[in-house]
């Protein structure tokens, strides 16, 4: 599929022609590398949101700090909006170019700068990938534990961007929780520090605010990890059920029986099936749903949490547990789970990725209210997440060939998002709002919380230039999508700056 | 000790005279207590940090949202400033009053609303106590970790206004790392959740920016915690050492080993002969340094890490290294460190406590550099503190009744504090910024930084009215100071709004 944004941007901003930008680009930073042909441009014209392609006007590609603090100068004074990449593997469209704006890449700051064994951490450049950094802690016996799917990939600095999750983020958390400090400039081309080396920073905690900001802040410019030891051991368990929301009751119980799992995922019938066909990991095609569920830590504790688990699951009423009987067998049921959506892929000619975050509680009666959806609409879901955290990744299965199935698509996704809020949680868990789920951002929160964030916004870019029409949608957007809150009657603060 | 504040409010607030503001809230807020005799107000008139005391204007005690709600929108319309207290036990003058404020104490909001064993969560009201959280969740054997030594007095929205610490903030995390969800009414009187009750929340993190915040950014109203489960047994070594330094490098040692310990605590020989005299908790008073390392978690773990510290703490030269044979000989262990405050204060009419936090490579130059400072002033330092997550409490003797000391005492702490920041750290680690160190965040940030927080305040606070002259200076404060680090050639934003 492939769908022309409309490109409607919030806010108004001023309409430069490309010819003046790249000039006055190519005589205040001469040495920055600048592409500006069609041919130069079609590769950033999506990142892995890929149902939303728009040729950007211009693309940046800096290699020093000082080019980014000139290149934004210049985009502050002339009023041109500016995009930051990374690697271009985010879900959810946050780095979807602008016809009017500057993509600024960050790929040529790919050096690892420091690792520091005795004080666990790491001090990369933005463009650094994910793995690269457990691969350079290595020889220490250390690791960076956030590992979205996508980390062979995906860079450090749009992990910051998005504050990236993965599956071990239920043990060990978010990007948030891993990262020390972070180097940014801001759209006025001024240098900040955010966090500290140390354990704690006085002020308001700026570090964790750009943490997920999605580029609307400032553009980082290097980051500081913490790094973890390597676990000694890690097993790995996989349970079947015949009633998938058993298998949701099964992974609250788990954690209330004092358990935090390395990895907690869970896959339902269609999941399991899909995986199978494509990766014969070994799973159960009859099962209704699947737990994977890792322990990790020194063997004697390992051992013990592995027959806590098992009773856990019998009493939730697991049909049949496989316990990997080694690395080899583990890492087949992950291949498994890893390679679901491909696999999913492979069933349909499109699928719609959605990434929801509920209550552990709420984890059976969001799957019923799923199943529901799916059977209304006629449009099969596969569900595939981490189940641990609450992290819902439902596969929306469409053919966009179809008159109306992507929009009935988008449709059942919104749906399926309100649900989560309804629920308690949240739209997003760990691919972040972007393009794709700002509409949804006005049934998540109400227009004084909007404003503030707003009110943030304008605090580091006060002319709303950096990634306009992404993550805080405007009140005027709600109001058009007609989800807006009415509070006492009236729109808020209309008087409002607007991005 | 005791110092009249000198009430150099940050900012042109309108000066509102009593009788018009008492006659104000009377009318809109009819049935909240407020006090406004001196004799009603004067306990009201210091935190823990008693060396700075001024008598309020007026003290409110609400017990309603509404009432929390209407006093905020008086305060708001008529530019009255609102210091918000919880306990009062925070160290750094948070709460501190102002001559011309409302003090708005939040001790009436003391009840604990739910404890969920599954979702492991608890969701209180701010003036719940610390230790009340661990003691409603302990049925379930599950407790809140954040531990300050002030844990059986100070309230939960006061640990998140100043993201309160404790000794096992090492393995367990800050406040801002075991808070799931805040709600605040703004100072204009709209309520807002912050966070959610699941994993992540999208939109910017405002959870983490309000943690820690100091009162100054909005009124907390609820807290929901993250509940642990209780290690299953805990151990405490004890290592002498004959030279401080060792100690401050086996403190690296341990964490490089692969180890994190539930507590990690050192202090020197003042410290210990000290609480030794107090306390009789068996220190070698010999020693030039302890080590107090506990290790938590399942029996066979904590053995094997035992084992391990032993030889870590051996190779790093430790003289003697005890094991607490048993919980009673371990609570002795504890009791000594947990009383050198008051056991110091025995030693000495007056002292100063610091609160700085450095990296733990930092560690013995520091130490060297404060027993420099000592020697050069020619006042005696104690270091107790958090060796684990480098969070120092230098306690600086003085008399207060000799011409000069306290003013002596105040710029070797200042000093101390510098010397954090050089070495990589910062003036706070879990005590705040509040009054006390004002004028040392003008060392630890640039203008352009206190320009950000600045913004972010009007954000939320466009007149300046939460805890106006607390925890971020205003750039001409630095410029008093005499701190300010001028920004090519000239100071930043003379147009920034003065709180």
């Amino acid at each position: 599929m492939n769908i022309l944004y409309d490109e409607r941007l919030d806010g108004a901003l001023a309409l430069n022609d490309k010819a003046s930008v790249l000039d006055r680009l190519q005589t205040s930073v001469p040495d920055m590398k600048l592409l500006h042909r069609e041919e130069d441009l079609r590769p950033f014209e999506c990142d892995g949101l890929s149902a939303y392609r728009v040729l950007p006007m211009l693309v940046a590609m800096p290699d020093t700090l000082e080019q980014i603090e000139n290149l934004m100068r210049v985009c502050f004074e002339m009023g041109v909006p500016v995009v930051t990449r990374g690697a271009g593997t985010g879900l959810s469209g946050g780095a979807l170019p602008l016809e009017q704006g500057v993509l600024l890449v960050m790929s040529r700051f790919s050096r690892i700068l420091d690792v520091d064994p005795d004080a666990r951490t790491a001090k990369v450049q933005p463009g650094v990938r994910n793995l690269a950094i457990s691969e350079a802690a290595a020889p220490y016996n250390l690791y960076y534990a956030p590992d979205p799917s996508s980390q062979i990939a995906c860079s450090i600095g749009g992990n910051v961007a998005e504050n990236a999750g993965g599956v071990h983020c239920l043990k060990y958390g978010l990007t948030v929780h891993n990262v020390l400090k972070v180097n940014v400039i801001t759209i006025e081309g001024e240098r900040m520090t955010l966090g500290s080396d140390a354990f704690d920073a006085p002020g308001f905690d700026l570090l964790a605010l750009f943490t997920g900001s999605e580029g609307m802040l400032g553009v980082i410019t290097e980051v500081t990890v913490k790094l973890l030891p390597k676990p000694e051991v890690a097993k790995v368990l996989m349970a079947s059920f015949d009633d998938i929301e058993k298998a949701g009751k099964a992974v609250g119980d788990i954690i209330a029986a004092g358990i935090i799992p390395g990895g907690l995922e869970m896959m339902d019938n269609l999941a399991i099936r899909a995986a199978e066909d494509f990766i014969r990991a070994g799973y159960p095609v009859e099962a209704e749903a699947i737990l994977l569920c890792e322990l990790d830590g020194v063997e004697a504790d390992v051992d013990d949490d592995c027959q806590t688990v098992r009773d856990v699951l019998r009493k939730a009423g697991a049909t049949d547990i496989q316990l990997a009987r080694d690395d080899a067998e583990r890492a087949k049921f992950w291949a498994g789970r890893k390679n679901a959506f491909p696999a999913v892929g492979r069933m349909s000619p499109d699928y719609y990725c959605m990434d929801g975050t509920i209550p552990k509680r709420a984890l059976p009666s969001v799957l019923k209210g799923i199943a529901a959806l799916s059977e209304e609409h006629g449009l099969p879901v596969a569900n595939v997440f981490h189940a641990g955290d609450g992290n819902m990744h439902p596969l929306i299965l469409f053919d966009a060939n179809k008159p109306g199935e992507l929009e009935l698509a988008e449709k059942v996704g919104g749906k399926i998002l309100e649900l989560c809020v309804e629920a308690g949680g949240a739209i997003t868990g760990e691919h972040g709002v972007g393009r794709e789920k700002i509409n949804q951002m006005c049934v998540q929160f109400k227009p004084d919380e909007l404003t503030s964030f707003h009110a943030v916004k304008a605090a580091f870019d006060s002319r709303g230039l950096l990634n306009p029409g992404k993550n805080i949608p405007t009140l005027q957007r709600c109001a058009e999508f007609g989800a807006m809150h009415v509070h006492h009657g009236k729109l808020p603060h209309p008087d409002l700056p607007r991005f």
